[in-house]
């Protein structure tokens, strides 16, 4: 029967991003049932009964339990998260053998459940991850998302909001790339209150005396870093952004966001076989259309270096399929 | 300018249950601006990062911010979350005197602020806080409260929610006395779908027939010591409560729910100096008319326990004052 | 694929309670997609024109269209509102004739549709059209039910709200058999923080010196008619009443709701064939499990009253099957 | 105290927008308490009743009331959506002297009650009465707005989100000038992810065969008349703007919306003394920065023209001041 559809999110790994992302879902009632696998069951039970424990306080009652493999057959979407703890000084890529190690077994589990609704991947690197789980799970491409510069891109706004004093999203733009270090803004195609974003800074130079793109663009790829430093770890931000990613595809939301997806010759990107963040259509069926930003050649030249980052390190890995 | 309002939340402690708190805050955007203190700044200004990272994403911008003890001045709430890291094998009391070391001197710190508004004591032993925090802040009872059996009260119903398959916000009770092992179920009063819950019970005897009162009641209980041993801590389910709590003030929802008050000869309850949670009417003003429960002689005892557990307790950290 | 599902609410009938529904659930975001039908496809156009135009201000992105019948195939909901307008002093069973005159080619056209969700009937005399509507659709009792005495329960908890000055959603109690003149209120059933609501009334006796629980019933009774009296009709009741029972479905929510229900031996109520308002658990499936609410003699009584009035009403219509 | 403070709106007017709103707000749970007044008090008690009889499904208990002018002395914002029953054929301005007789008394009431907070004037037409309502007042320029092109906007918005299949509420532009037939889109200002709205429409040409900027603009500006002609009148879409509009305020969202506003010599804009609609940013204080949209020559002319309409409008009623 149509009606019995009940939608289903899987998390997969619940440590302090899976966490978070877990309350982001719970707490802004996105679906009707959640369910939490991690490799040791009792951490997964333990959070399913932490976040059970709000349900009096909550707008929309969420199922939660602890579940399996067999639990992502009917997913709508499954969200892994799963990765090794960072060593102090590492660098995302310096992780990638102990992460495919943890996801790769992750990932087999899930194909191997049949499941065919969207990835999400979170793990970091996330866009080598994402696109070696793109390939082991055999799924369309349109069902394969990470996370991406999905976080950078609200990191962004959320600076230019601390800076204006204006609701953040308002800005209307995207940091596209790696989501790493060769990330970058395309500032030619950021605007803000009906005008770009340049021109609103030099209207109101004055006020904003030492502020640059350069340094708010530094500010966004320094911020994961500055937090880690200040807190030990991010986690917030990173959950509300992957559950505004599940809610996108729940609700059908048709919205454009960045999202690490497989570019395959799109305009004039010209990459292929590589996972980047781009802005895309995001719906109910995943990725839909690319938008073309029409990037200056500077900019096109920063988005082929993180291809190449990116594709190198997928090289590396490439055996393990 | 009446309009010139603007809503604010101060956490104090940015450990798990502060940043969940925070989180839970945010993601429901119940206040204009929320603002966070830790004694190692750092820690709160990382938070606050963290938190702003995901505004793109959330439903109501909310300004988010690290502050100081002059923030407390315009508060509509402070919630303090404060405590030292509890020790493997403590009980809540053994580690009193560590934490009024901790609370001390912010209770002290949000006093000298001028602070008017409501206080929201989480820092366990919470009872006994709760009531020092009334005696050093010299705020009026209505505006001290501590999250006290609130989340045992969501924990009670999302065990029956568990166990009947139906929305467990519908359960009508209350868990109350000590946020601790003595807290208790008054059954008596407790009903479901329009019978007591006791008969509804009765009535589906067949299906949960393993299911006693006794044993709901002592799950409950135990409840956080079981999510501890089984993922190392609680931080969701409090944080919910606690947002929840906040929510019913600044929404002015005069929503009747068990929080920790002074009981001073209330009805039945015949107790003096001494907090506890009972049901109380909570709204913008903070703790409203009390409910009299009409407690049978058996649930009476129970609440005198509760209450002497506490007063010793209290009496031990006295002359801190 | 698992994820393309999209629900979609089908609202036939554009009148005010139809227009004031469909608003109920764009601003609440419930579905994917809302699509109207009107007799005058004008009247639905407009309407659907009128609510996209407040998209920009609304949380969620909801596609809203003007449809025809086939989109009934893939609904999750379809709510009939239609109905003749009401001649002033006519009963709701003197517009018996004129409702099904409009109604039934409507359920034949939804069941021609091939439609298979949960059908939600509005249009009054609702109790009678929904025996009617399950009759010509051959659905599943579970997917058909009438919005009976749900807005009528919303009612006695507004007053008692009105009353207590305290959130009237922490009543715990149903209006309960026909949504007219005969519905009645089993005050045996109803609690009210921690008590029965009779009890409350007496507890607080001298606070409500001219309340009584008969003066309550009452005015739930006549609350429709004394707005139609004031404001020439009513819509905004009615239509959060709708939405929430769609919201019930939509996002599983398994709250136990009273709406009107085929009836065929359940429990004490001892009726057949006759669909009154009783508490069911709602869920994605439709009507699940009934409550017993143990009625006592007077309220079995009154419940056979109902019964009788709306089996004799079904009786003048039944040749039209 | 601090946390006594209460959100209070107040609506006057209790017609088909009045009533909209109404529900748009409480559905949306913006403020503690409604307060509606109307000429004839019996449909605002009415309309009261209406919309209580729903809190049983809505996510917010908000206490709605019929009030009367003492009401507006501590409101945070009062709504006046009060005016003359259009007579078919007739113009926004042709009601004029009709709208004056109405709205010239209760803004007279409104200022006597020592209302200071927001005013939003959404009667027609609308800058017309919004310029007089702060003459009338004596309120500073800030506190007064008019709905204006707010709602066009997002009609707008719509009308792109329907050719596009993307979520409406990533345009990022605005309708200026007068709320009426001189209103228009600046299109140099508008874009639309990550592009200028004009270059999305060429990339996609092939999709959008048919589609001009010129014919969007033509919808929006017929949108209103068209679906009056329709369905016989507009309110949904207006509701939700106006609620949308009071939420920005109430939450101090500091988000840039077009709204009639005093111009007094801002930027190129170079008007005095009329109200015409422009995106600013709206706050808990209400007006706040103008933005500069660099209009360009023609852009310049049309506003001048829409500030000659409404200031020859302005000068008719001059002597009702």
């Amino acid at each position: 029967m149509v009606t019995s559809h009940r939608s289903r999110v899987v998390i997969v790994g619940t440590g302090s991003v899976g966490a978070a992302t877990a309350g982001a879902i719970v707490l802004q009632g996105l679906c009707d049932e959640l369910v939490l696998i991690n490799h040791n069951p009792d951490k997964a039970s333990g959070l399913a009964m932490d976040l059970m424990d709000g349900s009096d306080y909550t707008g929309r009652f969420v199922s939660i339990r602890r579940g399996d493999w067999a639990d992502c057959r009917d997913a709508d979407i499954v969200i892994v998260t799963a990765g090794p703890k960072p060593k102090p000084g590492e660098t995302r890529f310096q992780e990638l053998g102990a992460a495919v190690d943890i996801v790769d077994p992750i990932l087999c589990a899930i194909r191997d459940s049949g499941f065919d609704g969207i990835l999400i991947m979170v793990s970091n690197p996330v866009d080598v991850l994402s696109w070696f789980a793109w390939k082991r799970t055999g799924l369309p491409r349109a069902q394969v998302i990470g996370s991406g510069t999905a976080l950078d891109t609200s990191r962004m706004k959320a600076i230019i909001g601390d800076i204006t004093r204006l609701d953040p999203r308002m800005v209307s733009g995207y940091v596209i790339g790696e989501h790493g270090d060769s990330q970058f803004v395309p500032w030619s195609t950021v605007s803000f209150v009906g005008k770009s974003f340049t021109r609103y800074l030099q209207d109101n130079r004055s006020r904003y005396v030492d502020i640059t793109l350069d340094g708010i663009e530094e500010r966004t790829r320094r911020r994961g870093l500055l937090i880690k430093s200040l807190r030990g770890g991010t986690s917030q931000g990173i959950a509300a952004t992957v559950a505004g990613l599940a809610r996108t595809i729940l609700w059908d939301e048709r919205r454009v966001v960045p999202v690490s997806t497989l570019i395959d010759g799109e305009y004039e990107y010209d990459e292929h076989d590589v996972f980047l963040s781009l802005p895309v259509a995001l719906n109910a069926d995943g990725v839909g259309d690319f938008v073309d930003l029409h990037l200056d050649e500077s900019e096109l030249a920063k988005f082929h270096r993180s291809a190449r980052i990116v594709r190198e390190h997928c090289a590396m890995i490439a055996d393990r399929l």
